[in-house]
């Protein structure tokens, strides 16, 4: 195994950051070529996989506890969105090759601190060499009661459409970070909006009372308009947004009364990390409540129709807005 | 979603090339955040994840069917090692911003011909876009009888080291490939070893008898006397090998006795995707049996001795060769 000056090797590496982090009888201590999962009887598996780069996803040099974070929730995310309780996850780690040890003594603690958190153990994975920036894959595992999986496709029209959270925070630090968007309005809130870019939240608490209540979910990971366009065409619905109930963080509402292009940030902006659900209009008090009692927010942003086109919003005196743009593009 | 000329964009690109792959109900066609996997009841899951990246694992400028294939298998030959069966894999793919309709047509077709081959259904994953070149990261899925996994560990004093196919072939293709070594000596066999460099077999009609018979597995993609001693490390033990039983193609063969340097490629070279087994001696007989049923040859090539050093490696004379390095590092 070839040394690189003080630094250890691939497997010196593994055995120092990842190996304490892989407690999990079936992770082999990351010794074997594959994990072990023996599934739960009774419960499905809910499989998902989202990939971030350098310089597409995060910045390069942002603090590497704040990229081992978005790599892990992203994906927790998923999980919440399905109403699954997460199970474990593989990492799939392309290093540059200058990475240094300080870099990975940070990166692993960033990764045990949220396993802590959220109650994931890394099972496995793989490290490789990048030709070039920084590149992580995660696969999240997760369980849902059999059949209990909540999909984007499920939505009626008449059921309402609802959001936990703030939307379009983390677009808006992601614009305050690349300097397109003056943040002077928002005083101390930039900061805010910056820690939402950087640190999604992913919604777990809210999985059981998705799956309890939501007729169709997903995760706001492409912008809130071009997400909820996922739901109506899977579902062969279309939906209307009143954009006055979109819930705001008070930097955003801010910023909204100081420059109005960031109405459309809010709408089509990516990154948030918020639950979209859509339930009959009935069920939305429960489901209210079951949130509070995890401490997450919810609001209701308007209603499924019947139709199959792009969502419809309109503003408070029932103007439809115009969008240049459905979603945020990743690709 | 932006358009780039005539090329679909992300949802385009998936609708066109990754959800014809994705026919298991499972996967949602591609149109959700999460895959469901309904576990076998009786049965444990084996998860794997290899990355690849171009200039690194493979040339930038391979087949794509070739890029594809290799992906793929290389997850599929872990499953083998661990005597697993297949159920699916998610695709992370990071496509480069030249990416071509033609490339993509050519990578999904591969993709199709060894989902066909393996019997393995793309059940998810994620694509996005790559600051720089290709990578792609395949988490693969397969399932064991509950308790059948065959771990590395496992190997005691006195099993026999077995091994299939034959060794040292990609080394040596790739050693063809980058131009430092003549292949002249191998005439035609020349093509036969840059073949098994592009295109592992994972040997996955091997994964029963592996169950049945070995008390340590894995599959050789760092090297011979590398992946060994994972083995020998693992289980505590140590390992001598007879360098005149390793299993030669008649192409190895030639070269070898041209040019003494391809010994060393054919004992520490990587990506071989054989299975190396520990056994009892006495179990023999019955594995080659059933190796030899799925059309697989196996070889004996030395056996676990007490102790805790790297496995010594003896010639025709008895006399122990010394390596330079143990191990192929793709990282």
């Amino acid at each position: 195994m070839p040394e690189r000056g003080e630094r250890p090797g691939e497997f010196g590496m593994i055995a120092r950051y990842l190996r304490p982090l892989a407690d999990d009888p079936g992770a082999f201590g990351l010794t074997d070529d594959a994990a072990l999962l023996r599934p739960e009887p009774g419960f499905d598996l809910v499989l998902t996989k989202d990939m971030v780069a350098a310089g597409v996803h995060f910045f390069p040099d942002d603090p590497p506890e704040s990229i081992a974070r978005k790599a892990l929730r992203v994906n927790l995310s998923d999980l919440a969105a399905k109403g699954a309780a997460p199970i474990g996850y593989l990492l799939g780690l392309a290093l540059p090759a200058d990475w240094t040890e300080d870099w990975m003594a940070a990166f692993s603690a960033g990764l045990a601190e949220d396993q802590q958190r959220y109650g994931i153990p890394l099972l496995g994975g793989d490290t490789v060499k990048s030709p070039d920036g920084l590149m992580l894959s995660v696969t999240a595992l997760g369980q849902v009661p059999a059949g209990g999986i909540v999909r984007r496709a499920g939505a009626s029209a008449g059921d309402v459409i609802v959001v936990s959270g703030t939307i379009g925070d983390a677009a808006l630090g992601l614009r305050l970070r690349l300097g397109t968007l003056d943040g002077s309005a928002a005083g101390e809130g930039a900061a805010h909006l910056l820690d939402r870019y950087l640190h999604p939240q992913p919604r777990l608490g809210l999985a059981e009372a998705v799956r309890r209540f939501a007729t169709a979910s997903l995760d706001i990971s492409d912008g809130l308009i071009g997400d909820l366009s996922h739901v109506t065409r899977t579902s062969g619905v279309s939906a209307l947004v009143e954009a006055e109930r979109i819930p705001l963080s008070d930097a955003a509402r801010a910023l909204m009364a100081a420059d109005p292009t960031v109405l459309a940030s809010v709408l089509t902006g990516g990154d948030d990390y918020e639950i979209l659900t859509t339930m009959p209009a009935d069920r939305f008090a429960d489901y209210e409540a079951a949130a509070a009692r995890a401490g997450i927010s919810v609001a209701r942003i308007g209603r499924i129709v019947e139709g199959e086109g792009a969502p419809t919003v309109i503003d408070a005196a029932g103007e439809e807005i115009t969008l240049g743009r459905a979603s945020h593009d990743h690709f």
